[in-house]
């Protein structure tokens, strides 16, 4: 519990006992003693350097997206990642920060009421600068809305996209962190545990993912009647490249959401955090190789082991402290299985998820928040509220917005603009000018 | 004035008074205190770390460079970029960084008379590790560097253009960056403001960009008449990448520049910096994409968000600390236009500039520097002096370096290894020999 | 000597002195000191951040190999890599690092009898966090299998390599490591001196690539007689990019391997060996372009020059703190010009080293441990000991490993298989399908 207890402070408002503590201190003391600043300066340094890594795996969906899409797409999913990155971040300072950690609540604290224009002011009560936690809490953010680019990719349109991603990063996503990292209803209410957000970032990627699918609806060609039309990716060394660079961001995803590492106990949780990481993602690889050869007659999918690295990634992150070594590399390679196996069963359903954005960030992300009943300090029935709180809130939320731009702008670029791909008709640029059949 | 005169420290003998404050300090207490130590260790540290994160903007102006040439010249493109960082790397330790910080100078301290080879000497008075200074310093000169290659890419000789690159890192750059980082007149005389380098490393680059494509001339069919023969780059997913990893690396050209993390105001500024260097490339992306889609009958050009990143992230160097987030966006925006409407009249001017480095670079760093007149503590007049001294200085100097190279080696590919592509006739590998056409 | 005493302090058990001095520390004071905590978070921190920084080497693998191999077999290169990283770190919790800092040792310390699975225990006394050292030395053992991935790639089979990787990295690299960093037999008794392993790491990865580069055999079709076939890479950007990143991550490897940069010395010797580390790559580079365009009339092959870079980098890695800036030139250049002799002398010798690792990692490793002798603190004798007894017992176990691999399940795919190219014929998944000729 002891994590999101400490993001749960950044909610300054709803806990008006941190404020009352800080006041407190300051009374005993007028002059900021030199531990305070000492603190605050590793915190946010902390958070500087945890959130740059973080930031970085923007670069690592560029790769793994970019190579899993067709040449003809290419250029435009480039493009997508580079411009989601961007909403994102305008988006998360106009509301979105200020919506996770609110001034002013209604519905007893289960939504927040937005100043707008976030403007952080740095006060050493915080523990932390104002801007560093900004920026560590917008990258999350920012991944949040990669997930969902993979998945819908090929043939959604470039603005409603862009528009589906800055409602997602100013209110559905901020509002779900609220519950928790703000302090408000799964923490307070039912003792909700998710460390760096299996459930709160993944999880609410995977669902606006999903839903984006089936009101988009597949890539046409993709599904004849019940034959599966394989559209193999184009790059796989630059999916393998993002995969990489996924694996090492999560070090800053997972090891810096512990917020501190100046003592004895913090930086032994920050190094128990990397080390376990490691082992969830190398279980995660390891067991989709395997069940992937004793499935497709001893082939093995690149693509399967490195949505497995991701699988197994996102099944360690709610909880990435508390469990052993041995236990962080079943929980990685269960996350792998469920890759392998969702993959195909997305397809039976004729869901087009074209990176496997699904099985390894939502159904992955369910698999990590659940077994925290077991591996850390939360319940069964707890976890599940959170779980099922969120599908719902964030299914019914991105329906509306998918939906309202469906019947306006249009989610879904043209047959013929599909056909001929997206760059050539929407971009102007090939991704590959010279070598594309 | 903060930052420049925190830099200016290091030119200790145009700063006599440092030397002094240093010898009073030591005759005050023997041994060295341990928060002396502490802020040390701090610096140094801060310097290593940023300056390993700016070192790797070296991997991304490759993926840049590398992408948006046609495929026949992308391996001697991504050759170039290694040894421009190799050879900048070298003279830096010659020559240049005494050049910059240099012991003795004539014209009233216009220009440094160098010891030769630098041989840094640790000394605890100075504040830093030498070396660390000598490695952070390094990896801005080699920035300055790689932005001529993209400009001059497809048809300029290797080894003319590594002596270019050679006089550049050892004498042109430096000199600049002495009148203000070392000291010098730029800095003491004029007030001038240049936090992390829009003038002093991206014009720099970019006023050698330019002279240098004047000279060597554009490639052959580009310019027919007043048609212009567009000329698309290979691989666009990788020029992406390429954006991705220069934004990751700006945290730390920007944020470092700081200098110092120790403080409750020096890490508050790192992360109001982090903040607003994304802020503004957030801006230079979004406005850039809203420009090419009004001009462009709805299509979006990659290569210009990806510039319009860089161009918004340019605009916010000289001064990333003073602006609020909102100023920020608003600055990188304009970054992002000046990109969008300054590389059409490039082409209109017959300047071939391969992959837009001009604008991004020289006409966002002129913009970034200028606009310091009103969000920093800078004059009009100031940021003018700096800006034409700069320009007038590097346009000299590169144009007697290049003209010199054209008389003598020559500066450019013969015609027929132009048409062949320099990756067969001057490497004898092919980036891309199983794919090109 | 400084380094590889701190190192040496790791390996408790043969060190009993070192436990002793900690009990004894702990009767002196009963609470631990603000200055213990400080220094063992900060040590800590740097294992952390610099192994992360070194686990990025392994995207900087993945993108030399898959960029240096045919494209028929760039998925499968890719799908290795991540593999291997895996592996490696599954084996070296299951047996590896208690291996190479063993309990319990036979043959007067030359064998360690190793736990098996290990469990951290984080204690004061050790000086770091125990999982932040077992994260640091993990991505050691992932660049020594990295190595051999590269040499027979392309021809070994998937599950017999992985099984290779078990083994090099559960047993062989770890009783190399024990010899030296674990406090056996070449500290003890040699003197040995290895800073961050240009034999520990680099040359066992060597030598173990060259006896599997024997018993695999060439590539079909590499050799006719005399002739050598040159296979080029398929893709030079890709392979341009993972230079840098190794380049990047050196300065993890060697930079950390300081272990701790929270006093003057300690920081001073970070920042010189950061400024050594880019000389020695420097070097390399300079030096093979130099040579190849002499050797090659004119033309510059650019995977010497990448190549030379990594070769300089070797070079270097065994004693990057001691020389002089020039002189780590001098080293990295001995290193490219050994690079670009010992490439052809290989093919001459009808040794397939499909990536150039044993030019790059055995030899200059070897070149980089012995020049210690003239500057650092070793003896030529203690060199040659270290280096001669790695070879012998590195050569001798994986020839031992293969050999059983050749007879059992076969370490070869098919001629077909080979032929048809491994994407294809084992992944089903081809690298780049809408490319290939």
């Amino acid at each position: 519990m002891q994590n999101w207890m400490k993001r749960a402070v950044r909610g300054a408002s709803l806990l008006p006992v941190a404020v009352m503590a800080g006041a407190l201190a300051f009374a005993q003391e007028e002059a900021p003693s030199a531990s305070a600043v000492s603190a605050y300066v590793d915190s946010s340094y902390l958070f500087l350097i945890g959130g740059l890594i973080v930031m970085f795996m923007a670069a690592g969906f560029l790769c793994l997206e970019a190579g899993l899409v067709r040449s003809k797409n290419a250029s435009m999913q480039s493009l997508k990642n580079v411009a989601l990155f961007s909403v994102a971040g305008l988006m998360f300072w106009l509301v979105g920060y200020n919506m996770a950690y609110p001034g002013t609540t209604i519905l007893n604290g289960l939504f927040g009421v937005p100043d707008f224009i976030w403007a952080g002011e740095e006060s050493l009560d915080t523990g932390y600068a104002a801007h560093s936690d900004w920026f560590f809490q917008m990258v999350f953010v920012a991944t949040a809305a990669s997930i969902v680019s993979g998945t819908v990719a090929e043939r959604v349109k470039l603005w409603p996209f862009l528009i589906f991603v800055a409602v997602l990063t100013a209110f559905i996503y901020p509002i779900v962190a609220s519950w928790e990292w703000g302090g408000g209803y799964l923490d307070t209410v039912w003792g909700f545990s998710d460390f760096a957000g299996s459930t709160l970032v993944h999880s609410t990627g995977g669902w606006a993912a999903l839903v984006g699918a089936i009101i988009i609806g597949p890539r046409a060609g993709k599904y004849f009647g019940e034959k599966v039309n394989p559209m193999p990716g184009s790059n796989i060394p630059l999916a393998a490249l993002g995969t990489f660079i996924l694996w090492f961001g999560w070090f800053g995803f997972n090891g810096a959401s512990q917020l501190a590492a100046g003592t004895f106990d913090d930086i032994n949780a920050v190094a128990k955090i990397f080390a376990n990481t490691n082992m969830a993602a190398v279980g995660g690889v390891l067991a989709a190789m395997i069940l992937t050869a004793v499935l497709y007659k001893g082939k093995v999918d690149p693509t399967m082991a490195f949505n497995g690295a991701i699988g197994g990634l996102v099944s360690i992150t709610a909880e990435p402290l508390a469990p052993s070594m041995g236990a962080s590399v079943a929980i990685g390679a269960i996350g792998g299985v469920l890759v392998v196996l969702t993959v195909p069963l997305l397809d039976k359903l004729k869901i087009d998820d074209v990176v496997g954005a699904i099985p390894a960030h939502l159904v992955c992300g369910i698999w990590g928040t659940m077994i925290v009943a077991a591996t850390g300090d939360a319940t069964f029935i707890g976890q599940l509220v959170g779980v099922v709180l969120t599908g719902v809130f964030v299914c019914a939320a991105s329906a509306v917005v998918w939906l309202a731009l469906k019947f306006t702008l249009g989610v879904r670029v043209s047959e013929e603009h599909e056909q001929l791909g997206l760059d050539r008709a929407d971009t102007g640029v090939e991704a590959y000018p010279e070598f594309a059949s």
